[in-house]
């Protein structure tokens, strides 16, 4: 039996403050999927996640730094929320490069709540069509995206969704939209 | 004896995950220089500090509530950083428009660190000359300011710093221009 993401590689770039929901639960997705999950981050170990930004959420193992990983070991990136996590990754010109290298490559690219700024410092939005949590929309319309208030957003190979409330809509969405993008790694000829 | 800020009243502005050495240290310059603070947020009761964004770093009591206030009650604004702090006041109209008010109005503004998405927020770093946290500075270029690598910079009536290492510099220096900048409030006649 085969499942729509079948040994397809996602990375799911995070860092400390991530809110814990919105990794968790687009991973239990992809990998439910079939998709074969990665924690890429900043550095090795474990990353700290959160709650409503606020409250401590437990850890989660990191698979891959960014500094040692290719895009194109992976065909597709997805790109969680929480405040401190996207301030963190945005510092870091790997992270930046990995991101901005993705959205290129033309292959498909999932963010939410906050995780949209990491797009903005790739310079990536600009012309796009995305949503996000509302704080840091005056910073995506600064960066020339086009912010719209939908629960969930497809613009070419970017889709976008506001908050935590969004996930059942997100996490459907990115399924379809990474399985209709097929592998560029060749995943399912090696799995 | 008289102090350089003697009664003059100065509002500092910050919620939930405000940096607490950003708050604290321009406050006991501020109170030590003769002038009243007033932790204005949000909501009352009181706001949740935080060290390096992550760690719990005990609360500050609240003094007034946002929308409860009049920028022409306050001679000076300080503006903390802490990288969810700013975050949630971006998205509260009272808050906004109270920050820009007080930028309109002339009197000093003084910010550091993720502070300066409030002033984003705002629409007042258009042509500004300004310095940040390294994350924001993107946003802070795409909202039209002149953003440069200095612990202390100001322009006009907008004073900025880095991190908390430019403290010393800063506490300085907001001293100094909310000295300069005399009062509005007819502080030192009622005290």
């Amino acid at each position: 039996m085969s499942s729509a993401l079948d040994g397809r590689r996602v990375a799911i770039l995070a860092a400390d403050g991530v809110e814990r929901v919105e990794l968790e639960e687009p991973r239990r997705a992809l990998d439910g999927a079939g998709a074969r999950t990665e924690v890429v981050s900043l550095s090795g170990g474990e990353i700290q996640a959160r709650d409503h930004d606020l409250e401590d959420a437990g850890t989660f193992s990191v698979d891959r730094t960014v500094a040692d990983v290719s895009p194109d070991e992976y065909d597709a990136l997805l790109l969680p929320g929480g405040t401190v996590n996207p301030d963190k990754l945005r510092m870091e010109a790997a992270a930046v490069q990995f991101v901005r290298a993705f959205v290129e490559s033309g292959r498909p690219v999932a963010s939410i709540c906050h995780g949209p700024w990491s797009l903005i410092e790739a310079d990536v939005v600009r012309g796009r069509r995305l949503t996000s949590w509302p704080s840091i929309r005056t910073d995506l319309r600064n960066a020339g995206a086009e912010v719209v208030d939908e629960e969930v957003v497809t613009d070419g190979n970017i889709t976008t969704s506001r908050s935590p409330d969004d996930l059942p809509a997100f996490c459907e969405r990115i399924v379809e939209e990474f399985a209709a993008a097929g592998s560029d790694t060749g995943a399912r000829g090696v799995r």
